[in-house]
């Protein structure tokens, strides 16, 4: 697909578009097998969360068919934000048609414009689909691009 | 070492800590060849950040000779805060003696008493020690715990 044909993304309003993303969430942990809570109550988090400033959503596709979730916050060891790319999900009868890649490029473009000098995100080593996505768009799961890898650790509180 | 013996971990205060913490900050990217701003911009920039409640600093040992750095912020899946671990450092001289594990334990409580439901961080895969202190201390890089790898991937923009 062509740059030019890259589908529609455009950056969710508070209001008007907690309840599309909601069931694009719901949808996403759904299929992966992950715990959600229901629409209605992830539609009102998302109403909070948009009310400030930390948190961008984007959503793609006339439906719309995909989302992305961005959360920034002033990093560290630089006077810019730091972007951490939490959500990234396309439908799967719409995946294959440009829409992943129209997200991640709308996201890069959104984190830099909003003052970020860098972002990552976390993803499984299974979902090669997503990393082949990250990796033509310029990420890296290696320190500095070609040392060892770089792992998430997590755990429940 | 006992669980009575671990060293003091205390948080770090506005006004009296930027200094100290940015020293060890500073060391930390050195000795692991990452650029890092100079020791004054680090501690103005930590100032900054610990004036709001999403930044929570905290230091080992008397010196003192560790440090963590804790982000935290709402999280999207729970009505909860997630909390980020983005720095852990003990000097090498005081290593082997349970900085790393104090520390580890305290930022787990505090983000627990902060509110948190979920803490997460990013490690390489060649840095065994903090491995094996993250997986004792109940971390696990793989979904679900037993599943596929979870990488960090990463690009500046």
């Amino acid at each position: 697909m062509s740059e030019a044909a890259l589908p529609p993304v455009r950056r969710a309003s508070r209001g008007a578009d907690e309840l599309v993303a909601a069931r694009l969430l719901h949808e996403f942990n759904t299929e992966y097998d992950e715990p959600t809570p229901a629409v209605d109550a992830l539609a009102a988090r998302l109403g909070e969360l948009l009310t400030g400033e930390e948190t961008i959503v984007l959503l793609a596709g006339d439906a719309p068919d995909g989302i992305a979730v961005l959360r920034l916050r002033p990093a560290l060891w630089s006077a810019g934000l730091e972007c951490y790319l939490a959500e990234l999900y396309v439908r799967p009868e719409r995946r294959g048609q440009g829409l992943g890649r129209a997200l991640l490029t709308a996201a890069i473009d959104t984190a830099r414009d909003a003052g970020a000098d860098h972002i990552d995100l976390g993803t499984s080593e299974d979902d090669r689909a997503a990393r082949r996505l990250y990796e033509r768009n310029g990420f890296s799961n290696r320190e500095g691009r070609d040392g060892p890898l770089m792992y998430v650790y997590e755990r429940e509180l």
